[in-house]
């Protein structure tokens, strides 16, 4: 039987995100692990020799996962086997000191888990970033807003892409927070009491601490749970992808509205550099990236839903009922996560915006969502309010009707209220109040360009998300 | 960048899961398909020669993913791909003549659902009767029933295994009930209207329809779904993911409850084969499998999230936001509940009781749960009801707190009442009661038979579920 | 303190489902409960006079609420309390016999699950009918079918109608096979052994059989679980919440899709009497009826979320870790599933098309959805098939981009092609090709035929469905 | 038809979680959100006179529900009816100006979210006081730490309550930080661009920024959504209700493991005041609020559930499909988080160990846990270490299979090994090994000290939740 393959990260997820979670890499952070833990243990006075912390190092990356598993075939037992296999690359048997299979796994996992966490920040901080450059771009370009899928008042293309990206920067600030406060289990033994470091620190309970402290700096995190069982709480595990499900929030909203504006033709996500339409049916240009986003996002939650059932659910000092499910739902949930912002990244690049197609949108319902400002100009220019006001109201009723019956093909209100004496207004003056559409802009482009500030800020705090490119999708 | 395995099929999943569902059963599965559609077209008349059908039968098993990848590379289309292979090994063109893509890849999933489902109908059977075998050797042997996880009244080992057996066969019979309904989409083409098999055969109305009904004869569908569009309703996924999540309650249910009487050393799922418990810890008989059931069933909760996310989502005719989460979904929700039916028989067939631990709990127990016997008793005898009502209260809070306060080291309630003249009572008298334990089973034993009865006519109906063995679990 | 209402079943459920779930209600079918087992006992030979049961029931409708709680201040205890006041009302002393509080409540809760599964059956069964109104009165009426939200093919409005239909009438059958199959707890004791009721009866295990067979008898379920604990497995209140949401699936695909057509004007979902548009904005039909039956959707999964935590968490022979869950999830899914099915029996019944603004879609996507039929026309009137494909090819493209661009405000297709000579169709041939829109249909008017057909069989099934009306929604 | 409760609010939730989302409590918020708007614009120069805004805050809380409603009958319009209302019992008409219905609901919303998450930080930090004080309480006494629920380790029952502390201190934390955050979504009008207050201010950009930035000042939010629709983004409502669910996992694992500490009478969660364990029954103490506390954790993750659904599903500027689903989501999840806390203080409260079960259970299991010492002061007192192991490793296993096989009453170890030469240990020597249990317990005293000096930095910050007291439970 060929290996069937996690077709999340065969198909969608980068390369990077791959290699954290792979065998391999998984090899390359155990080995990190050990090595600062023997780091620790050393200036904390054990007496391991310099020279075998450098043999270790010397050989971290040399992994044969063929000899690991063959180890494994005789030990049965798959830490001890790779115990043994970097013991015999270095030449050296200092590892592992004073600890149990889960000081290794747990550690591991959440060192897993917090180097993806900075790179998916990476990529949701380039996509804020892309949000800004776009939403720049279209600054002034007047679209028809809607409400209810309806046309409700003018707004701009660059406002509506600065609206997702506020809340891609909610979800992106959030993320942040997490990621500076994630806390790790540490060197806690069997229930979680550090009775073996304690032991092997001969009974010195600040070493005992010291000893984690030292561990996580050079790791990265910022602190341990001072108390916890087998396991650190599952409830972190919920936490994780409860962020990345904000941040894959965002991203669908906008995936799903940039549907909704293809189904119009009034945008479209774009093309890939050699991907052609359909020459039978060139008009179907299909948001298949698009709604990709919308299907990760529905794939994440199905992750999330395993979480909540780890978080509230332990029984004492913690069992592996968990095992299956973390083995799944985390390193899932991150290529899900990975795979929505590639898309997302490169629909942002790609898409366009069709600017004739959406002024006859604007043409067809500008007249509609003017009439608040006729009747004030029809007041202003002398006629009766009450009159005017009933004038307007039959004869907007009469437009729209006309447009759905089909008795006319275009919004032909200006006519109509320039045909009747109770408005007084001519079409020429109406028509210049529709062609000032700045004035029913409100601070749509002052929004857009505070948007555009803080995804530079962005920028400023992560560089490495401004050069954050997207890989080719599928 | 090595392949990344899908976990659950690596670890968990059987090979006749994984063969449903990898690569090369899904292009087994298509020509399968194929074969049954050239067939019915040559039946109605198209001129599909028989010599070609069997060119194609010839070969269908001869599957190179390696050369289908090549043609995939220059068509850069994989059902075309696939296509032109086929025709190449047979020598012939005469498959997927008015089908769309979608008329392929829609009830070629549906043929891996319904294969699925079979599969795990014959195993969930197997665990029916598995239970009735366990329920059968266990009929007589009193245990201490518990509600809110206290001793409430003595019921049987084999009736609390065929409680859960009934759990299990309601989500049997659902499971039977939706393979015998289950209908397939059929061959509909782009919008779901059949327009291009109804051009094949030149406006046919009804043999636009014979075709589908014989190409389902072939494949084992009861029916088709007459009106759909370009897709199926995918509240179907969530439908079938939902019976497999029924399933897997009466495992996840079976597998709680063992962990809790292993925490009480009353039963242990057994060992493995070759399996050795820990010698430094010889007591740590861990319920590892009994664990992973109920962290299956977490996982299996998360696929039928991302099931319900497509149920209820159509946009008009249908697109591809569901694509990522089918790919996801449906193989994967199968092989969690196909790993965990493997663990279940398993565990079935190894775990023991432990008789003398599970009489001890009873003697702690049974005189309180016996205290209405023996005021009845009492009365019969000639004492007071109101005194010895009075008397039995006393004694029994007094043999509670004793036993709490570490005061006496057993249920010393016999001797408490048989010390009290208000009950009038002896020590015999009442052991005697106690002894006769089946006075307080109601009818656990029947409801044992009943249930064994119930789980023989599931042999009779699947005989291959009677002999279907669990693989080797990890 | 204000009593804080139940928002969905005071704003949107319906009174007969109210009446099933109210305080009120609840102690109606309790007494139902009541009577059924005594009639049962007494014809097994209990002493309970045929007066005594006359009595109750002569009083079974007289509930006094304030009495109840009264009582229950006194009792501290609310089924004794329940049960005092119905005897109190009778003059009789002979319910409850040998039964525990949870043989009760168990059992009357699923014959509240059962009833309002049978309320919901008729109102699916209301709206498949009026589904297969409506397709009947849109049998013939085309419109663009899209695929991506994009245009892809003809098909009618009609057979999109029947498309959801069949969707809902899949879920229907699934309903009605639930109700028939529906079994429940009976009357088995404390931890499910029949121990109070085998005592009753002298320990005759036939006679504690035909007990229940006749109560479930007297009240409409077609069977018991033979071997229970103190609950009736909670995989059976997943069970029964996922099949509501299968049923609210396809009401939320059609809301869905009617949400895209408004956004185009091409259908509403039409307006309540009494109910008008905006005048400021008389084009604003707002579908907030469908938006809100998509809502319903995203509240029931949350339903069927709480009943996923009950399956496959049993402990022992039960607890009441379950209560809290089950009294919000059971009835307030039940009131979801009612305020969506009456808000889309609404929809169905007041919702329109508009055939000017489809007809104008038609018009614009029809010349590109015809280039095949184009293709061959040109083929048989003399032209060569490499330059007419060619040709054809250049102009669909440049078509589109002229209407992308403003260029052109029609689908200028057509005038294109007759002015290319290597396509050899004049303006004349191709607007009549293009009028026989019959020939763009394939099966998609008889697959209407297909659906009303059976939508009837489900009125001749439940004649009562037949004449359901919907409340006035908010 | 009598009002249907909403039975989260009525039996579970406190009066002050009420009061924020009771009809009336809501209108006092209104008011609140229309007196601060009306001071912003009367210092950014609105004609707004200052007896007004007195008038109005005058009557602010004298809220007639029935006369709104009266009113509501003739505008048929909610916040019209609230606006009337408000301005005649004030005698003034100043508020509202410039405003939406959506200003109105979304930001008042808001603000019964943020009372309500402030209610339950003190809440949470109230639960982290107490596990402090119950931490401290238990710190020196051991019990038998499990892992998969079988003895593992020594550790101390504080130490277990400081673990349960740890997650829900991590869980505080995160949700002190969301508040911190809390963004409000402002006066934006219909789609967010401000357009009306723009106009209010005659254009004026910087006072409609002003404006915003005042009113949150009034109300206490730290800061406005710069750029939104005419909702602001529901995926704030998923973050909202995560972090409730991140404290409800760390009261949920408590209780879960209560109840197993109780199925083993090693404690029991206490009793209420006046309630009575069953006379029939002593010793069946339920852990009915734990498993009360299981369940509001199945309730939440339903509502969490619903709000993954908000979150990722805008419609362009959004519309009302999750109006129906926030209705439901937000008050019931912040009542079911209430209620479990509620429950938790409670259980917090009353709780009890029983120091001679658990003592019993050491006695127990020690011998085994011990084994590793054993075999090193064999070595060092002169015993050859392979014989010694061999010996220990035999002795172990025929002590469990002699427990299991109820030919031991009690765990003989010690005996077995001071009777086999190859140990060289005495009975005394053993026993004095196992009573000193100090030496097993590792640091699991000093993470309680930790503990509890996190617990009262808590108190420190949040000195009313040292006093929150919860309210009587059912």
């Amino acid at each position: 039987m060929d290996t069937i393959p996690n077709v999340l990260a065969q198909r969608y997820a980068s390369a990077a995100m791959k290699t954290i979670w792979s065998a391999r890499g998984r090899v390359i952070l155990e080995r990190d692990f050990w090595i600062a833990v023997m780091k620790a243990q050393r200036l904390l006075g054990l007496p391991i020799p310099v020279e075998a912390i450098s043999a270790y190092e010397h050989v971290q990356s040399q992994v044969d996962l063929e000899s690991i598993a063959e180890r494994e075939r005789t030990t049965l037992h798959d830490v001890k086997a790779r115990i043994e296999e970097f013991c015999a690359l270095a030449g050296h048997e200092h590892i592992h000191k004073g600890m149990t299979s889960r000081d290794l796994t747990e550690n591991v996992e959440q060192l897993q888990v917090l180097r993806s966490l900075e790179l998916i920040r990476d990529k949701a901080g380039a996509a804020v970033i892309a949000l800004g450059e776009r939403a720049s771009e279209y600054r002034d370009l007047v679209i028809t807003g809607r409400t209810h899928n309806v046309a409700a008042q003018p707004t701009t293309f660059g406002k509506r892409l600065a609206m997702f990206g506020q809340e891609l920067l909610e979800a992106f600030e959030a993320l942040e927070e997490l990621i500076e406060r994630y806390p790790v289990r540490g060197l806690k033994g069997a229930v979680g009491t550090q009775l073996d470091q304690l032991t092997l620190f001969g009974g010195d309970v600040e070493k005992a601490a010291q000893l984690e402290e030292k561990v996580i700096g050079y790791l990265g995190f910022s602190r341990t749970l001072r108390s916890v069982g087998q396991v650190y709480p599952r409830s972190l595990d919920f936490e994780v992808v409860s962020r990345l499900y904000q941040v894959s929030a965002a991203a669908s909203s906008f995936a799903r509205t940039l549907r909704l504006m293809a189904g119009h033709e009034l945008a479209s996500e774009g093309f890939q550099k050699g991907q052609v339409g359909s020459s039978a049916m060139p008009h179907k240009m299909n948001s298949r990236s698009c709604e990709r986003i919308n299907g990760f996002h529905a794939v994440l939650n199905g992750y999330l839903t395993m979480t909540t059932a780890l978080a509230g659910d332990q029984w004492n000092e913690g069992d592996v009922s968990c095992s299956v499910v973390r083995r799944v739902a985390l390193p899932d949930a991150f290529y899900t996560i990975d795979g929505s912002l590639e898309t997302f990244l490169t629909v942002l690049h790609q898409m366009e915006a069709f600017p004739s197609v959406i002024e006859a949108e604007n043409d067809k319902y500008f007249p509609f969502l003017a009439t608040t400002t006729f009747l004030m100009e029809a007041v202003k220019a002398g006629s009766g309010r009450e009159a005017a006001h009933a004038a307007i109201k039959e004869h907007a009723l009469a437009a729209v009707n006309a447009l759905r019956s089909g008795e006319s093909d275009h919004n032909d209100l200006v006519e109509r209220l320039a045909d009747d004496s109770r408005v007084g207004l001519s079409r020429e003056v109406m028509r210049s109040l529709l062609a000032n559409k700045g004035k029913f802009l409100g601070t749509a482009r002052e929004q857009v360009d505070g948007f555009v500030a803080k995804s530079r800020k962005v920028g400023e705090r992560y560089p490495q998300a401004r050069y954050l490119k997207p890989g080719k999708i599928l």
